[in-house]
Order: C-alpha cells, then structure tokens, then sequence
C-alpha cells in the first residue's frame, strides 16, 4: 500500500509526518473520510466544502490546496483501488513552535486508503450487523468551545465516549442531556412514519450521509423533523439507524440495551441509498 | 539535534510519527512540558504523576514506560542540554484503524528538546514582557466532554482561543463565564494582599508550577484562596500573574485592555521560584 504525504507517495510503512507538526502536536488538522465506489469518491464536492469550512473554522481558511482531489485520485490509482476507504488529513504543519499559530500555513496534506468492498445490494456490508448503540457518560463537546461543524483531529470526545460506552457505537448528548451524535456518526429515527435526526443548531456534525439520507427520505416522501430529542425519544422509536460515509445506513439494534432494530423505513432509504451509488457510480 | 522517537535517538528532521498513529489521527495521546534546570528536570515526580492520571483518564493506565525518565536523560545528554524546554508526549500508538481503541497499547514515546536558557536572577526571562491578556469568546471545554486534568495533544481549545484572543495569552472561561485559565498557563490575581486563583473544581489543568507557587506562597505567609472568579474580578485585582512551565511567574500587564500589572507579591513569588530553583538545580 501506498499514501500520499506532503506531495509524495510514498510505501504506508514509511508514511509520517514530523513530530514538531502541529497536526500531531495538537491535533490541529482537518480531515475528511471518503469513500471510492467504482473508483470515483462518493459526494467529493460535499466533503472539499466541509474540509474548507473546518479550515475557515481553524482559522487557516486558504490551506486547501487546488490539487486535493488529484492527491486522491493518484493515491487510490497507486493502489490499484477502486472500492476504497479514504482518509484526507491536512494539517497546519510544521510552524514555529509556539501555541499560537503563524498566519502563514504550509500544510500538511494526508492521504490514507484501503480497500473497503461495496456493501449496496448483493454485496457485503461493511458492518457485520445491526448496531448496538449505548449513551456515554461523557458529553459532546459544545460548540462554543470546538466548533462542531469541524471535523479535526480533536478527536479524543469521540474515543472516550466509545471507551465508556462499550457498544458498536456511542451515543453522545449535549449539556442539556439531548442527543447530538454518535461518535462517528449521525443519528435518525423513526416515529409514526416521521423520521426524526437532531437539529445541526445542537453540537453535531453536518454530515453528509446525514444530509443525502434526508433528500432520499424527502424524495420517498418521507416526512423529516429536526429538533432536540432525549435518548429516550430514540429508545421509543418504531426504528433507528446511524449514518457515515463507511457505514452508510446502519439500523440500530439496541440502545442502551433496549430493543429498536431497522424496520420499513430504513430499509427503503438503505435501498435509495445504494441505488444511488449504483446510478452515480457503476 | 536530536530527538527521542519509539525508543530511538534520530536526528531532529528525521524525527517523524506514522501517519496511522493514533496520536496524529485522533490527537489520541497524552504530553507534557517540562523544564531542566541544570541539567535535571524540574519536578520530575509531579509531571510524571500527571503523565500517569492523562494515561488513565485515556483509558490505557499502563501505557507510561518505565525509562520514561531515562529516554528524557538520554535526549538532554545526546544534545549537550543542561538547560532546555523539553516536551513528552506518549501516544496510543498504531492500531487497528477503528475508533474504538484496542485494549493492547504499544506506546509511541516522543521526546523533543530545545535549549531554554534560565529566567532566574540576572538572567534573560523566556518571556519579554509582561503579558497582554484576553478574554476568549472561545469556551473551556467542559470536564464532562474532556477530563480538564488530562493534557492531551487535543489541544484545539488553546490554539482557538489564542487566535481569538490576538493577544499573548488567552482567558478561557467555562459554561458559567468563571475563570478557568490561559490557554497555555494557570491564571493568579492578588486582591488586597490575598492571592486568589480557579479552584480545581472547575475545568483547570492542575498546572505543576501552579502548585508549587501556591507552596511557595504557604511558605512566605501569602493567604491563598481558590475559587470561582468572573474576569471582572482579575480585571480589577491589584495584580495578576500566569504560571506555567516555561513561563514560570509571568506578570499579567493587561486584560482586555485593562492594565493590571505584577507588584510585591508577584515580585516576591518569582523570586522565591528562582530561589526554589537555584536551591534544587545548582
């Protein structure tokens, strides 16, 4: 296997960055996860218009490089990939050494890939099963303290909720105890009919699985309420499923050790969804 | 120079982490700065019990190598540094690629070091001046989100407040506008011969020269109170001070344009530090 580094590709066993890079030292860096299906990155000009809005939001708003999709597309064809998961790093690199950041940024770009198989139909999902969902102790980080339309390397929230939660996934709730995200993940679910996914004015992540899913249930004519929600709300659902680029549409097989499971709903978007990835891509 | 990367000395441009490390991807790791004086490192027991309550709360208490010490030794000693800003970081290491952390830790152990020549008496202080303050609109995350004792390479916090703060340092407060600290130092204020700083109830790094300071002031018959504080109340003190490893007692000249200063009892603590100092390390 081999990465992009800093303009290069170079063997995945030789590919590093610095130790004085602020990507590592603070884990001041944007990324993106992105998918290849049939060789082509699902919903690129989505995730390039989050990863610039990461870097506006980490105060470095010109470091995309115009060459980011060709750093891709070179990684994936270095590796003979069509079916792949993708990692887009890009760090604010190696400055000074002091806290405070110099306005000038050369940055760091990163790009990690391996092979992830199509799941869509007829094919093998990427998850064994339904997930098993369980609410973390450890709250979301607000929004006034970490922005949370950026997606960063900062990314320890996530692991302490899944280390607490011991689960597949971890569901995370803001100060005022309503659910904002999982921690890799959006969430939905389903009442009466109406799917139901927390508001993007709550500390959670736009994503965009999240964002398709809500225009494939708007095209099935499936009616989508935003708002804040208690777990309980979800525990209640008639169904329930998480949301990312790598998971796709995943229902929810308990949370908090209640019963939800997939259901109708879920599996039409799941359907929607890989029709569309077979449209677009195949 | 040379730094100490995964058990080996390599040269400073050569000194590099995989792009896999957790520590670089997920900024999963734990760090701390430290100062040698003479050379040894001040307060070797308490940073090293620090290092220990990161690895814990990170949820790997074993990951602290026994030649931590030695590795530290061994960077000074192969850069001739007697005095030096050294930094410590020990991250989750490589992994399986998932989110949820494997219970198996194989550390990577960086050691950075770069000459700092002593503050002290007649010598040139690490900082110019005193230190020209602001309030941050940029919050402390909550202890609930990420353990406040924790000094993780999830570092965003600081790095957003100090770009925020267009300032030498940044006041973060926490969800109730309290004092909580600088983005790289513990925050002390003298009011009417008391000196008054954030208790550790409130999202504070417990900061090693913050404890050592308040000893010292024990020691000089300083009354010490800890507290919740508004930045009105440090804006009004009669003086103001950071602390921190490198900064060691640094006067605050200014908050939010208000002019503060040192005085006699920050005067008599930096002394009483640099004697602490010159006592322990020459």
């Amino acid at each position: 296997m081999r990465y992009h580094v800093d303009g290069r590709l170079v063997p995945a066993e030789e590919a590093a960055v610095s130790v004085r890079d602020r990507g590592f030292q603070y884990g001041d860096a944007a990324f993106e996860t992105l998918r290849a299906y049939g060789g082509t990155v699902f919903e690129w000009d989505a995730h390039a218009d989050r990863l610039r809005e990461t870097c506006a939001a980490l105060g470095m708003p010109e470091a995309v490089p115009e060459d980011c999709r060709a750093r891709v597309r070179e990684t994936l064809a270095a590796n003979g990939l069509a079916e792949a998961y993708v990692r887009l790093s890009l760090t604010r690199g190696v400055q000074s050494g002091k806290l405070t950041p110099d306005s000038a940024v050369d940055p760091t770009v990163v790009v990690i890939v391996k092979p992830l198989p199509r799941g869509g139909p007829g094919g093998d999902s990427v998850w064994d099963d339904p997930a098993g969902v369980a609410t973390a102790d450890v709250q979301r980080v607000p929004d006034a303290a970490l922005p949370a339309r950026a997606k960063t390397h900062n990314y320890l929230n996530g692991v302490l909720a899944r280390i607490d939660a011991e689960a597949d996934e971890a569901l995370l709730c803001d100060a005022e105890g309503h659910v904002a995200e999982g921690a890799a993940s959006n969430v939905f679910f389903v009442r009466d009919g109406t799917l139901h996914t927390p508001a993007l004015d709550g500390p959670v992540l736009p994503g965009v699985t999240r964002r398709v899913v809500r225009e494939l249930a708007a095209d099935a004519g499936i009616p989508v309420e935003t708002g804040a929600y208690d777990p309980a709300h979800v525990r209640r659902a008639d169904e329930a499923f998480l949301t990312n680029t790598t998971w796709e549409v995943r229902p929810v097989a308990t949370l908090d050790g209640e019963e939800i499971g997939g259901g109708p709903v879920t599996d039409r978007l799941a359907e929607r969804f890989d029709a569309l990835v077979e449209r677009r891509h195949y």
